[in-house]
């Protein structure tokens, strides 16, 4: 009944759950939280919420329940030390080291392929590691509703877990939902009809009123298999490569075969690669999720994230933080143990590293990616 | 023709310049600088007008002309290393170091009496090291006539500087001239008629345009023998105290004498215990200065000062800044090698210091008083 494809496996016997295995990409400098987040440092090692948690373990413990241990982090070799000690629990031959950053859809490819290296019948859920999400109990039960829809029929979906918007938003793409699927254990499931790129104010303000269409927060669930069956038929020479690769992963050539395939593999985006072409031919279907979602953006979502720790109308992070506010409101964000004071100013957001000081306000907090770049351009990148 | 005075002397034989010595107190911590200013690094040791100098050194130099190498430095023992830094040619006898602050009375009382117990006939020039003087020829010229007029007749008389205001400031006290007092090289030498308090705006803008009212910028040349005369009147015990301190200042009792006698003065402005009384008694005079003057008050002084450094509408001070503006304007001062970057935001004001950051805008530049005594009653003193 269905098209055999170019990766056609026999039909998966195992349930759904025991196929499933989450993937980390961890990738992103975070350039937007300069300079808190940085090269040596990016978001996903952070703190951004007063958790106590960085956003890579709240991922990790968010999935925990879904994946029993199953887990595969890509990450760049330059944080190696710092994932492991974020996930001392992670076997290191599931710790994926890209050599030089090569975009989503190889990070993504390869993970897919190591995992249908393993184990064809794979389902794969990817989650990146530098969101915030709340509370874990309706992401989990979307992603169980993903599991169940990626497993359906013979080939499978490949879902995304779209996020019910909450205002008009013209920094997010957006994904519309198609016919309902009416997928057991499933009952929220739909098709997708398209995904569309980031909107004007005036289109997102129709989407929102439509109730159609959910924001694309890169989230899915998918069978390995389907994965990388798009991924041959739209980038076949990257499918070579992340193949090659995977297939000397759990061997002795791992290294010599990553160095020599890796640096030569094209530059693109998984949603090119695979999830555009993907819904085009009918296989992507989509999970809405009704819980708090934030990509902590800039340093106004650390405003929004935080707002139990105020104190006299700024909102504070940091362990060490010793901040004094005479009439002041805004953000402060400390990696120091100085005193920071604030007289008589509104709205500012500071963040106070040990080589660099940002101040701004919530209103320029999007315009720190330019300071980063005019940094690098005048020579400073001790402190980027 | 004159009151004999307690303090009787024959009358002076030499000329008024080779009886001049320059006497310069170093106290205040200038809390309104805080953090660059604290008990560890008062406003007088640092360079607040990007200069090269100290505000200390800049006074020493702006003297020297005058003095001629006869110089008085009173400040506390905490600055004896910094303040010897700074003017290395300093005998280490006329380096008078308080061992608690006693108020203005205290220190200079003692100057005055070192001063006469070495020689009587000493006509001292007392010139707070903090403060921000331009041109310096106008300033010299200024005390030359306050010189001539100190020396004049047989007990001379306590000249003060004063000001001609530029705007009608409540931050300061006034000097109401009297009459033209017509002294042989001192063309502008006028009687004080009284000194006034701080005014009110209303009051202050009616000074102003009065034209008989001047600045009292605590600015004075006096013979040290008058100055003693009013101080013995006025405070008896003070000079009682600071007198058996000079006896013994150039012996070895020095400290001995001063660790016994010091701690019990009784802690009193100059204001109170000389100028006023002297002043109603008809003893003082005032040459008005018509050069610039600063008492560096807040950092919004440090923006007006240091106009020439504007980068970006930033007037940047520190060595060594590492300053990025991105439509923002104010003040940076800097005390670290940071990367410091301001993005959208207007009128701000900075400090950056090893320990402690304030970040204010020149509004509320007035205010940083109040932050400092909070993170006093908080137990934050390691950064005071």
């Amino acid at each position: 009944m269905s098209t055999q494809s170019a990766q056609a496996e026999p039909a998966p016997t195992r349930a759904p759950f025991d196929r499933f295995v989450a993937v980390i990409p961890a990738g992103g400098v975070g350039t937007r939280l300069w300079p808190l987040s940085r090269a040596a440092a990016p978001k996903f090692l952070h703190d951004l919420t007063g958790s106590g948690s960085t956003l890579i373990r709240a991922t990790y413990d968010r999935l925990k329940p879904l994946a029993q241990g199953r887990f595969l982090v890509v990450t760049g070799r330059a944080h190696e030390t710092a994932v492991c000690r974020q996930i001392p629990e992670l076997d290191p031959n599931d710790l994926v080291l890209e050599s030089e950053p090569k975009d989503s859809a190889a990070a993504i490819g390869l993970a897919a392929a190591i995992l249908h290296h393993r184990s064809p019948d794979t389902i794969m859920g990817s989650f990146a590691a530098d969101q915030v999400i709340s509370p874990d109990d309706v992401f989990q039960a979307a992603v169980r509703e993903a599991v169940h829809t990626a497993a359906v029929g013979t080939r499978g979906k490949i879902v995304t877990i779209g996020i019910e918007p909450t205002h008009p938003s013209t920094g997010f793409g957006y994904i519309r939902g198609g016919d309902a699927l009416e997928v057991p254990g499933a009952p929220s499931a739909r098709a997708v009809a398209e995904f569309v790129e980031k909107p004007s104010l005036e289109v997102a303000e129709k989407y929102l009123e439509s109730g159609e269409y959910l924001w694309n927060a890169g989230m899915f669930v998918a069978p390995v298999a389907l994965m990388l069956e798009h991924l041959e038929a739209n980038e076949p020479e990257l499918h070579a490569g992340v193949t090659e690769i995977a297939a000397a992963w759990d061997t002795p050539e791992r290294d010599e075969v990553a160095a020599r395939v890796w640096p030569s593999l094209p530059k693109t985006a998984i949603d090119y690669a695979v999830a555009e072409p993907a819904a085009a031919a009918g296989d992507v279907a989509v999970v809405p999720g009704a819980f708090r979602w934030d990509d902590v953006g800039d340093f106004a979502a650390i405003g929004r994230l935080n707002s139990a720790r105020e104190d006299n109308n700024v909102t504070v992070l940091g362990e060490g933080a010793r901040v004094f506010a005479d009439s002041a409101s805004g953000v402060v964000v400390s990696d120091t143990k100085r005193v920071i004071a604030l007289i008589g100013i509104e709205d500012v957001v500071i963040v106070d590293t040990p080589d660099a000081l940002l101040v701004t306000t919530k209103e320029h907090a999007q315009k720190v990616k330019g300071a980063v770049d005019a940094l690098k351009a005048s020579g400073d990148t001790d402190v980027l």
